[in-house]
């Protein structure tokens, strides 16, 4: 049940000054190859990051040995068993103990690694992370984050939630609303993010009855919290600028990131097509390659396919069960930056403070009854 | 409240031979002008469209007047309020019958025209529908169907409901697979389309409750009916060529188009910036010109904005409230193609022959319990 410390090899934890990311090598599609090949540019990137490395341990240290830039930068962790893409999350948490999933987790809770990155199973790896690191003081229901390439000054928009659980009440949008700001202002440099909650319209007649509740409730906290609310935003936003952060349930927001992440896709591949079209625009292609190049970088779903759990003890990475290399270079470094900023410090205690707040709103809202 | 017939002008109805299109002019963004210059566009590669315009009619027929193609096309309906974009559905049944939107819903249901086309208040267009049109027999609830560009090969996915109702229950999702199947099937000449249902995943066990419930029933009818049912699909397959219809409730599907058409437009938009860089991509940009306005149409969300209402007696396009004349002219075409094939009468014979099916299933499911 317990993580077993690798003694050999050497150490590339406090002794050299590095952060150390736990990183599950299995449950991705692709195999552990491509984890350590991710784990191998990382490395390569970034001088200040160390891994521990959670999977069948013979197969894991060949797989290292072949990168000599990993040379004294990973431990190991053996386990034997995989949580696949088909396990249920109940499952996984009663008798998943010998995965590289948990182990992976456990090198968080014992506070050997700053970071736990995975590409597995995102329902089993939240049920996991709930139990194993339990959540923050005063957050009701963890959230998935993810970054989306928009028309911000920044490149990016927060969206929350992406996928932890299919259904949010207004309390909850309440919660993401804050946990987005925190995120924000932390991980991104926004010292006062602009929150949006998303909806069919920006009229606030418009939407699910849990919508206007939350619209009156993260109003209320605006005025008192370090952001500002934009009101509803429309789908058309996740991609604009009228807000930084953008809140919604995660069956929605999964939907509506998928959706985006397909139609940029669709898009590049007929960019494609065109460019092969004639011998002119072939011609052009590579006059323009490195223009080209710098969009394709731009809005590569691969380089933001990091989200990141939300109101842990802990910070918990997962990337897409698809990602190649680059997808779990940009994890990695996510939970990197993240473990510098000490953002899950400054999380728990912004999520304390809001805490009395949260009663007082409630004891407002109770009064006409009371 | 009834519409004033137009005894001025030529007829473009029936005497010419022509289907006739009516078209509210006021209500979209940019005004009538935007309309009219849609209609003019229209007019312009279809010889066989005529008009019934409605709106403040001194103006309307200045406007056309400007346009010589428009000559002998296009009769008009004097009305002189407009739906605005807060107007509330329920207030404009109660007191819109002055409006543009109303006029242009009579003279479908009066038979003077073959369908209708607004770009203004989506809800209060839908609201006015079901109570001027009513609702098709055996249809429970109207959806509002789109035309997404995919990686299919037709080139485009049908997606519902997209925003005529938030809410929709196992039962409505079965009637959007059963709508969806018929229009795709006669809109779009696919004998025996793919219908998908939108989900968090595509594993049986995910999603909520509803949706697991659809997909029993859909399974059900799809054995039945002229349809094969793809079962669970994600965002990304709206783009993609997994389905040819894609099932959802109007707020899932609503938010999915939106951010669909976001992330085109930024893509788009950040290639245009990519190709002003440097003088090598100025020049590129120049050699690639038809390749990239092949591309910039077969993704133009313009070109696909119109909005078809499905279970109403006659057909209703929604056009963008932003659309301009490329716009307009999509929806009006959509509108032509439509009641030339005579969608409303088979859609009607479609619903009414799984009418029983519906209740056989209902037996089934209630069996347990009688």
């Amino acid at each position: 049940m317990t993580a077993q410390p690798d003694q050999t090899g050497s150490p590339p934890g406090p002794a050299t000054g590095r952060i150390i990311i736990s990183v599950d090598a299995m449950g991705g599609d692709a195999g552990p190859s491509v984890v350590v090949a991710g784990i191998a540019k990382s490395a390569e990137k970034n001088p200040e990051i160390g891994f521990i490395l959670h999977g069948p341990e013979d197969t894991l240290r060949k797989l290292v040995a072949k990168r000599r830039g990993l040379d004294g930068r990973v431990e190991f962790r053996d386990a034997r068993d995989v949580v696949t893409m088909d396990d249920k999350p109940s499952q996984v948490v009663r008798s998943g103990k010998q995965t590289s999933m948990w182990s992976a987790l456990e090198s968080v809770r014992n506070g050997e690694a700053a970071g736990a990155v995975s590409c597995g199973n995102t329902g089993a790896l939240m049920a996991l992370s709930m139990i194993r690191l339990r959540k923050l003081p005063g957050v009701n229901r963890p959230a998935i984050a993810i970054l989306f390439p928009s028309s911000n000054p920044q490149g990016f928009n927060v969206m929350l939630d992406v996928g932890a659980d299919i259904r949010a009440d207004a309390r909850d949008l309440l919660q993401y609303a804050l946990m987005g700001a925190s995120y924000a202002r932390n991980g991104m440099e926004l010292p006062r993010p602009r929150i949006g909650l998303l909806n069919v319209g920006t009229e606030e007649h418009k939407g699910r009855a849990e919508l206007k509740e939350a619209h009156a409730l993260i109003s209320e906290f605006a005025e008192r919290s370090n952001f500002d609310f934009a009101g509803f935003v429309e789908g058309s936003d996740i991609t604009g600028n009228a807000a930084d952060v953008i809140v919604t349930d995660g069956f929605t927001g999964n939907v509506a990131i998928k959706t985006g992440e397909g139609t940029a896709s669709m898009v590049g591949g007929l960019l494609r097509e065109a460019f092969k079209y004639s011998m002119l625009s072939r011609l052009a292609s590579v006059l323009a390659i490195t223009s080209l190049n710098r969009l394709k970088k731009r809005i590569d779903p691969r380089r933001v396919n990091g989200g990141v759990f939300l109101g842990l003890n802990g910070t918990v990475i997962k990337s897409h069960g698809s990602a190649d290399d680059t997808g779990v270079s940009a994890a990695i470094k996510l939970a990197f930056t993240l473990a510098q900023s000490g953002f899950t410090e400054k999380l728990a205690a912004r999520v304390a403070s809001t805490g009395e707040l949260t009663q007082d709103v409630a004891h407002a809202n109770e009064a006409p009854d009371s």
